[in-house]
């Protein structure tokens, strides 16, 4: 091996790493997370919905205990399913540095009884290993 | 100029794009930001806890609109001042990749009536071109 394939080689590891993901790859990954939590929610699937959380992630609701990690996520999560039968998420916007992606918006829920709530959150979204983005820190208040 | 002089450019340029800052120079940013703001609060000083913050910064409080843009975070702090003597922000951790820094913790709020508050936070500090940490989102939810 040469010198200068080896510079080559470094120059693309170093280019590589350098790249970050393209905003609109960032922004699909994260609409996707949405529509797949959105879903899980309205089925009632506690679990499914804490599996789209990293493994050390952090539910920072309103009135309630910090939830960490997926377990403590599904229990809160299964609570939130016994009042609220729909949540419709409305990305405002969503800035991203390598391996973190940070989402604000909107979410309305809709309880059992019909009255609606309107509460704004913040996510931080974390790339794992084998690129897939998930929920690892959720907080919300409302106005 | 030689080919592998070039190279030898390029992978230089490459490695710093692709070298984070040191998780430990980030934890030093950011808490030297919230020494700078608690002080800024403590005195009563809300325009420079607003020069704290990115120009497109967000503060999302519990119970008010979202507050963009410095003036409009100038008036928010300036608001809470009135009724808030004493904020005790304790980091819980901090997570960064580029630019971009997440931190959570805790903020104890000591009111001029001496009642205690106590809340949780999710800051998300964004690192301008001139190197300097900046509040970018800010927001908080009580248990």
């Amino acid at each position: 091996m040469t010198s200068a394939s080896i510079l080559r080689g470094l120059v693309l590891v170093s280019l590589s790493l350098a790249t970050p993901a393209p905003a609109e790859d960032v922004r699909a990954a994260v609409d996707a997370g949405n529509r797949a939590f959105t879903a899980a929610f309205v089925r009632g699937d506690a679990k499914a919905v804490s599996e789209l959380y990293t493994e050390d992630a952090q539910v920072i609701a309103p009135g309630a205990p910090v939830a960490k990690g997926r377990p403590a996520i599904a229990a809160a999560w299964q609570k939130a399913m016994e009042s609220v039968k729909d949540v419709r998420l409305e990305t405002a916007d969503v800035e991203s540095a390598g391996d973190l992606a940070v989402e604000t918006g909107t979410v309305q829920l809709t309880a059992k009884s019909g009255a609606l709530t309107n509460e704004r959150y913040l996510v931080v979204w974390k790339r794992a290993k084998d690129g897939q983005w998930k929920l690892h820190r959720d907080i919300w208040n409302g106005e």
